[in-house]
């Protein structure tokens, strides 16, 4: 940490910002310049915070040199982490393609969404049964009952499952019903008790971005659950709020390439949230792979128009069938690869 | 609600709108203009949702007319709600001033600060016993020992209690304390488990906004609490997230003015987290009076420069003191009244 | 400016920065900390930048310890700098109101207009004869004839004028009318040959913020009139844009008192099209006077419904005059000052 | 044009708005919900707009229904506008890469450049003889001698040139110099009178989006352009401002779709300057790319750590060399094609 004087600041001001320092166990360098006196704590600055120097007199600023994240960070392990998820590897050279419902509905809905993923080629599947909805008067989720329909549908194709928890109270339940991967939503990446709860138990998570959280903040957030001893994390970007209107989020691809470069921890899209419209859902998932993601979570309805939310972001299976192909060459000309389609029975695949 | 349909749109289209719309019990009125035709839905549109139609063919974009909140808003509920936290009145002409440190530390602290608090004329005492910290490695506060601390020093002047409730499993235990006002943070406006939670309880609740929602977000999650059943609710505006880096957040004094026009509930400001530096608290509680707040939540420490967290944003309590003495002053400027300075011996101030 | 070498840096590109250091005539202090080691340039680091640095070998970041302004900064002239428009003093005791309509229509107009802010106690005249507007498809402004219609009208009452130039090849002719302030708007901020221009001559300029304008940024805007020799600066805030769409822009109060840092020069607000409706301008204004802010920016209008742009935030005449009563008192609150209303023949104010 | 009556509002004020709508030369479509009273405008509401009605008494709110643009819009020119630039068309199949240094710096340089990039398969060059520069001290470009470097080292390898103009006054000196397309900086989107200039010219141009332009705004400023007389308009994303700090502004590529759909003009990315680091210009070319852009505006130098501005982001001609390969594997993966590297003289790449 280096504080920064005041250019009139006089030496008693230096003598007490050395005795803060020394007090936690730093040791001190001072460079006196032509136009500012620095003082360099030297040592584990991560005990040091700006708030404590930046009120004692005499101080102009103080700032942190080095990154408040360690374990999630890239420089303390160079290695990329790749989380396994019953042989779903995410981190490595195959991109993982999550796909299905934004809400679990009906079980014959499920078991069409389950067929169309897998024969598209997804190897995990996603549904909500705990819906985060801006109003409290529109649905908010099957619950429990919707995490047995969902777990039902994925297990005919041997689909790990991935699901939101909203409610530190549910995690029991969650673990009870076998869910394969825990979704921390964006309304909830501060939500520091769950991310405590969820650093205890060893199911993997996806962290996804708040909507205005700063990558310092999101590896803080999974910080969290590292620190409780959960390291199987994968971070999600699934598009930041701007001043722009036109689309809901902007989807923000240059994260992938900083987080990449930041952390070990895999880094995976969210299109269908980021734009928020079905039609920007390809172009953003082609550039999502092409930008480096490890993985894309994609919504997919077996009838987006009947959707019970969000229907106007939701692939049809045909729709996601044409795309799982487009991005097989976007991934292949970017050194990656992708799952290739599985053979379901079509019927499978109809609505019932 | 209006669905705009494309300018190609067809008969059939247009009857799949209209369709739809009456199946969810509202009625239809077509409109054939020159480039669009419109098609409006006559009857409660809060039942419809524009992603119900915008996946439709034919249909260009769907907008509401209404806004979504009613049990908050003014336009159904003309008189202003005043909240009543022990014979300190919200939402009236007295502005009220709720103070205290950032968190609770020790007993000597917080009876030192309750004295000068109640001494400059605050109503109301603030003190964190659990804190939302974006690093795992801070002091992440007393918890329930803290909010003994908080309760037994602020009885002492007749202070009723402020704090923040981070966690659903910790309500009873506000209860059990008799906490007076619960604060729900930034980070959880759109908690919605714990909105639900304490919609149920009979204690008033002041709900911060999240540090990037929108005014028609803030008002929902205040319905989530209202609809529990809970309309005892503070709102309160803390600084919103920007591009700006040369100052933590933008207080954002339009929300003042525009809130007190769309909802009938109390609005105040908390300016020490909005600039997130001592100085820039005198200005910004100045302005948030004359903008017409109906309170500020001010961060008050016996020894700023000693405090555990946000250390450079506390006021010491001469400066608040002299800061409450120019707020009076504004405040009759523009019809309103803050409590005189009480009279509490000078020993009790000093700290420990 | 201080260089952080990444962890596995050598000797050899510590060297070579080094080098590069003293290539631009400033003296080096090496600091090798536990984690990272820190070169710091001694002397006047404004010869230098961070992208000088980044892109050599070992190099983590680099970063300025120094402001980047110093015409413009209080560090360098502590003194608060107040610019005398004919008597008007902006920057001293008095908050001085400037007035009048978006765009100069016409002459009966333009003297209703006139006689109405000057009965009120505006000090200052301002309309808009070169309007920037967002479609090419609306009214552009009256051009040089405006000109002439503002200064005939606001002479009548001996109101300096404030008017917008957008365009470099108009320097002339606004030189010619006597224009007394010249505003550059904040789409101008940074055309930076526009600066340079108005920075060679001796009339006061207004420089309105960005509005995505950093505050370093709008200070370095300012720094390049400074530049020129021309130092009767005012910078005006007039809201930012941010995620919120429930008004047109985030007035920014917390600039207000930061800028009073920053710089010496006066500060003002323009609270009109901050807010972007009429019935937001008294809160605004309140606010503005109470945070500090020199001046105020006010649309006024004889006829708001009628105005030819903007027609939603310009405030009638009366509603002007009872704003000015209560920011009087404001004013007065913070031991500020505004001139009283003036005696103007009341049939002057009626429109034509 | 809808416009929203309040709740209460009379007969009288319904009447009022119909006759502003029919002076307007428009009809009215009057639809009384059980809620709110809709009154439509049957017509070319261009001619309307929301602030005229908004302050007449009774009206809530009112809104456009059309998009403000025309000639740019894909609404009314469905076919997909292609510029072709003395035989580099942009817009159509081959994606095109303009390459070259931030600034003109010496013959050698420029040379180098040029050789490099034309090696590497790029159709244009890039550089700029006149540097828009946040701070008056730095180096502020070349200027007209700049222009004549780069045309000379351009013409070598028959690359058209793409310069930036910022001051209307040079737009003679830009067509003697024979400027194949002219650049509109961010910072410029909406100098107006910049853009009506520009307009009356037969010479390509491209506009980049203003650092916090929306959508429409940038599409306006199109508008402005068009409305002159010239339609070889190129649109260029470079990286939107928002709340991270982590990089300098965030690539929008939804913007990429979005416009596609909107507009019939081309649309390209600028990876250079959105990312602000040349490691980060590989992952969001790519991503451009595959998101559907029609071209790339890369920053490129000889050396760049000697570059004179921007250092920190150009791609040494290896690097860039690689890209293009990799590039082109992607471009296939969407359905696109870059052109192949061409036959240049190894030595000439050389920095002198």
């Amino acid at each position: 940490m280096i504080i920064v004087m005041q250019p009139d600041a006089g030496e008693a001001e230096i003598a007490a910002v050395e005795a803060k320092i020394r007090s936690h166990g730093l040791d001190v360098h001072i460079s006196r310049g032509t136009e500012r006196t620095l003082i360099g704590a030297i040592g584990d600055e991560r005990r040091l915070d700006p708030e404590m120097f930046d009120p004692l007199p005499g101080v102009e600023r103080s700032l942190h040199i080095l990154k408040p994240y360690k374990l999630v960070a890239r420089e303390w392990h160079k290695a990329s982490t790749i989380v396994d998820v019953r042989g779903a590897r995410i981190g490595g050279s195959e991109v993982q393609v999550i796909a299905g419902p934004c809400s679990v509905e009906t079980v014959p809905q499920m078991q069409a969404a389950a067929a169309g993923v897998a024969s598209a080629g997804a190897r995990l599947m996603r549904g909500g049964a705990f819906k985060p909805r801006t109003s409290p008067y529109t649905f908010q989720g099957k619950g429990v009952e919707g995490l047995t329909m969902l777990k039902d549908a994925a297990a005919r194709y041997d689909l790990p499952i991935v699901t939101e928890l909203m409610d530190v109270r549910m995690l029991d339940t969650f673990l009870e019903h076998d869910v394969d991967v825990i979704q921390i939503g964006t309304r909830n990446m501060q939500n520091f008790d769950l991310l405590k709860e969820v650093g205890k138990v060893d199911v993997p998570v996806i962290l996804k971005r708040g909507m205005s959280a700063t990558i310092s903040e999101w590896l803080m957030a999974a910080e969290y659950v590292a620190a409780g001893g959960n390291h199987r994390i994968i971070l999600c970007e699934r598009g930041i709020r701007t001043f722009e209107t036109a689309y809901r989020n902007v989807l923000d691809v240059t994260a992938v390439a900083v987080m990449k470069k930041e952390t070990h921890l895999p880094v995976i899209i969210d299109p269908s949230h980021a734009g928020g419209k079905a039609w920007m859902v390809p172009a953003l998932s082609c550039a999502a792979v092409a930008a480096g993601a490890d993985g894309l979570l994609i919504e997919v309805h077996p009838c987006p128009a009947e959707a019970w939310c969000d229907a106007d972001q939701a692939l049809s299976i045909d729709e996601f069938s044409t795309l799982m192909t487009k991005l097989r060459a976007v991934a292949q000309a970017v050194g990656r690869s992708i799952a290739p389609a599985a053979n379901v029975v079509r019927e499978e695949i109809a609505v019932a």
